[in-house]
């Protein structure tokens, strides 16, 4: 069972809006390890935190914490992948596999929706990741799974080819979805809610 | 060519954020028809406008505001639609075709995917949807396409199933992509582009 008890091995705080929520907020302020993509890392240093690296080229940083923090900045050079992924694989080469990103969305929405389809991908990498926005959690999953809930949970679902979708403990009944929207909206109705299928979704599961 | 030039028969205020770009809000401000969904109904009031229809149950009116518009909150009961689809319904029906709408993003992130995804069902009903966010403007589109744009300008294609997907004046080449993000952060070369495909996509056009 999937549930909220997750305790990522390092955080990646993206190029998006700074979180406010206490959620994300928690994870930033409590994680092990913190990759700032760095047009995110000014703010998290002017607010008293310093980062482990600081992924990107530095030009988003003011000139004094270029200088300052010069030592930790890492640039990868690749026009394939946006900065999240950056962050993502230079985590994945030091070891970590349980990830957890804040502030990757918020901004422009073609940024959201890049940021927040990447996670099939990460996934079929065998990296465990989930992205904890202001309003819920995304999380990438393949076939069936049992999700832990509360009654009334706002829970959407995003096929990426999933086949067999059938629910169990939802409002709404699921089908194999064609567009993004057939599956939002859903309603957890208990404690625990499980999605059957074969094949690659996202799952947002909304705080309330 | 689809240029910038859009003059709406009609605007959507949606639950989303409200907008504060100018474009959005002088689209919203020169509208001839506003349908305000009622989640949004009670900023677009206070802030002195009066919609031509508020589209929901009207429950998230304040009292005041209840009870001085009730003539003109319209109830659409069906509960496989969102209340951006209900208002796009609605406006359909008193034969508006061109429909520019705002407000449709911003907060929560599963309302933003179902929002823009939206808008390929929209064309398949044979309306001339667009919205526009805060950072530019999606919509939908059928087959080969040209653009007006700016060199430099922002561009991400999202696929829907297209084929064949090839770019002219755009810096990075397409293909027939299967993930979101792979047709993001795309970038205009000069005054317009064309998109050669068979089939359905979105496309953002950001303002920078």
């Amino acid at each position: 069972m999937i549930n909220e008890d997750y305790t990522p091995e390092a955080v990646i705080l993206a190029n998006g809006e700074y979180p406010t929520h206490t959620l994300p907020l928690r994870i930033l302020e409590e994680a092990k390890f913190v990759a700032c993509c760095d047009g995110a890392a000014n703010e998290y240093i002017s607010r008293g935190h310093t980062p482990d690296v600081i992924i990107g080229d530095g030009d988003s940083l003011s000139p004094e914490y270029k200088e300052r923090f010069s030592s930790i900045v890492h640039q990868i050079a690749d026009q394939e992948t946006n900065d999240q992924t950056k962050a993502v694989l230079f985590l994945q080469e030091k070891g970590f596999r349980k990830i957890a990103i804040v502030g990757a969305t918020g901004k422009r929405e073609d940024h959201t929706l890049g940021n927040i389809s990447l996670l099939i991908d990460y996934m079929k990498e065998g990296m465990e990741i989930r992205t904890i926005t202001d309003y819920g959690v995304f999380m990438s999953v393949n076939g069936t799974q049992t999700f832990e809930s509360h009654p009334g949970q706002q829970i959407s679902i995003i096929n990426f080819g999933a086949k067999g979708l059938k629910e169990e403990g939802l409002v709404y009944p699921l089908s194999d979805f064609t567009n993004w929207w057939q599956g939002t909206l859903n309603e957890a109705i208990a404690d625990e809610f499980t999605i059957h299928c074969t094949g690659e979704y996202l799952i947002f599961l909304a705080f309330v």
